[in-house]
């Protein structure tokens, strides 16, 4: 019986190998995992990384800064690298705050979105002169209150509930009734009513939608979002320090996807920031990325336990799985499950076996599949699977706690 | 603008009120919060587990034996509970075998079963003399060889890959290519092997499938698991001391899911067993359940930070959100997104809101919605918000660590 084989997704560029063995952040795999003593284990390559945000900075126009939405990898050592190479934090929680202070990060480089903010996480970060990105009406009246209770004056921005999408992104978060931000007909009027009760005026948090890898419907949002927030900012009658113009790039995950121009996205926001009305003319400008900025860094190791057939088909057992990995298996807010590109690490470039390899995760659940019908090397018990895309929304996006084992381990890989 | 409620499923029985308030094992909602401190909170019924461990022995035929799958609920103090309730635990990783020996399970009362048992988590489990079901050949020569290291007979079940499934279920573990057990080609071989290895026969775990709401498949399938342990066991030429004919038995989530009939179920187990094979006379009986038992006792309690309007639109966030509670928010292993029964906890009979109401974790992402488009009474910041069927695969089963929020509370309520 032959079986199909299943198309994965591309191995994001910069992956080599020496003597077969995947090397990561200049070294081998099987190095590292004998360095932290155990699979599985998440490795961010930090090289990757400093590339990555050196060809934005370069594609993109200048005064446009780089702020690291951190809910895509928390890692502390990650975010520690982070906060040397961007130019503001976005955090959504009062966990995350802790972290990016932990990590040197001042609090008046961090914004802090989020729908449902207590009064308590609004009052931590007021206090540490973090600026607040207003979600409500009802937030806005907490955050003036704590801010007179504290004796501070908040730094209070507005999120705008944008009245387009990003049009084929992975989650939109604009168009139509959502519960991020202020309608846009609504946020004028509160940056108005919190300008007159003393915060410190901001700007605006335009979030369109996030994972698009069409350049020219970033361009498109991008060019609306400055539009908007030139009329919102004139209805005001107040320039907007910051317009942050959200995310929404996206990187290859499935078969067929293809890697962002941003070389086109750069050029194009350059004319529109040049172009722009006269009252964002002193505004600076910043895009929120997370995911773009880490995800192709990351790589997740685990050890292969069993080898087995059934019914015909090739499975090969690993000691991870969706506990460590939840998007990976295809069950985290996906409708189609699809493979993430995966390779035999200490068999990077070895000749194809003629059979498919099922890989799945160690959980006695039929949803803990890593790998549907791939093309591999032969595999046997002891070989390290790679599976790729694992540095952004991994670790810390998965139910770590799920059938009883042990957490991963992660490092961050310095050439 | 009007818009369409949308439906959830039933809210379970044995749920009731007292001046508005949801009891539950007795109590009210707002009165466990104030008690444990915080929410949000898991509250667990202890009363309600007791009387589904009843009704299940009360239903199923004498010599039948009830086993938990710890899997679907591993808090501590219900493991205690469990313990004094059922004959034994099924675990999934040396995590598990922790946490059940922790609650004064005997290692005789444990079997362990799981695609990528590690070398560790075996010896763990033949040191502590809990039953292990093979998985594979490979497993089953490792265990042979800890037994030995340890000088220890280790005690050994076979899974059974079947060649039928349970049909209905919303997760197939059976019939066709399976990572789970070994083909039921191959099983009687293995039997056979580790009987002349020197192992302590324990005989079969037969796992056809979960989450059926179907009386006539189960029994089927019940049915053809007997046939299947009888014919293996006249191939190996020895009398298994027990069958593990799974679970399977599943609870309604969804509009239009309705209760299984278990009686139905516990009179044709009784009529399949009487008429059984000889081989098969000394045979003891086991059901594995998790779901089952403990999924209808939880409801989560989260509280509404913000009510929003957006487009016209009704949006309550609470504190919580699919890092407790992921599977609620349609994001695990579901192809379609639909409600699970959720309630204004401290509103629980009052009138319903003109307007529908979806209710929206506090990540920030369009993933996290407990309720679409609810038909509810009118909430304010402050109401507590009851999300049912949170006994199972709840807390243990979701992302914790995501966006930075602390992990929620658990509390098991005795009456």
């Amino acid at each position: 019986m032959t079986m199909k084989v299943k198309p994965m997704g591309p191995i994001p560029p910069g992956f080599h190998s020496e003597q077969g063995m995947l090397l990561i952040g200049g070294r081998g795999a099987a190095a590292l995992v004998d360095e932290t003593g155990e699979t599985p284990l998440f490795a961010y390559d930090a090289g990757m990384i400093r590339a990555r945000i050196a060809a934005l900075r370069e594609a993109m126009p200048r005064g446009v800064d780089l702020h690291y939405a951190m809910k895509a990898n928390p890692f502390p050592p990650l975010l520690a690298l982070m906060a040397g190479l961007v130019d503001g934090f976005d955090i959504a929680s009062s966990g995350e705050l802790s972290l990016a202070l932990g990590a040197h990060v001042a609090g008046g480089r961090i914004s802090f979105a989020g729908p449902g903010k207590q009064d308590r996480e609004l009052e931590a970060a007021i206090a540490a002169g973090v600026a607040i990105n207003l979600e409500s009406e009802g937030e806005a009246a907490r955050a003036l209150a704590i801010g007179q209770r504290l004796g501070v004056r908040p730094r209070l921005a507005v999120r705008v509930n944008p009245d387009f999408e990003l049009k084929g992104s992975g989650m939109r978060m604009g168009g139509g009734a959502r519960p991020f931000g202020v309608d846009a007909g609504r946020a004028a009027a509160l940056a108005r009513h919190v300008i007159a009760q003393g915060a410190l005026w901001r700007g605006w948090h335009i979030f369109a939608g996030s994972q698009s890898l069409d350049a020219e419907a970033i361009i498109a949002a991008q060019s609306q979002t400055v539009a908007l927030a030139a009329r919102l900012s004139e209805e005001v009658g107040a320039s907007p320090p910051l317009v942050n113009l959200g995310g929404g790039f996206g990187v290859p995950y499935f078969p067929g996807d293809m890697p962002l121009d941003i070389g086109l996205i750069g050029t194009a926001l350059g004319e529109t920031l040049e172009s722009r009305p006269a009252i964002l003319a002193e505004s600076r400008f910043a895009l929120e990325l997370g995911r773009y900025l880490v995800a192709e860094a990351g790589v997740y190791l685990t050890r292969v336990v069993d080898v087995k057939i059934s019914h015909g088909e090739r499975f090969a057992v690993v000691d991870g799985g969706l506990h460590h990995q939840l998007a990976a298996s295809g069950n985290f807010g996906t409708v189609v499950r699809r493979n993430y590109p995966l390779a035999i690490a200490n068999r990077f470039d070895g000749p194809i076996c003629a059979e498919p390899l099922t890989v799945v995760g160690c959980l006695c659940t039929p949803l803990d599949r890593l790998g549907d019908s791939l093309a591999l090397p032969p595999v046997e018990p002891g070989d390290l699977v790679a599976v790729f895309l694992a540095g952004a929304y991994g670790a810390s996006a998965s139910p770590s706690a799920f059938l009883g084992h042990a957490p991963a381990m992660e490092l961050l890989v310095e050439d």
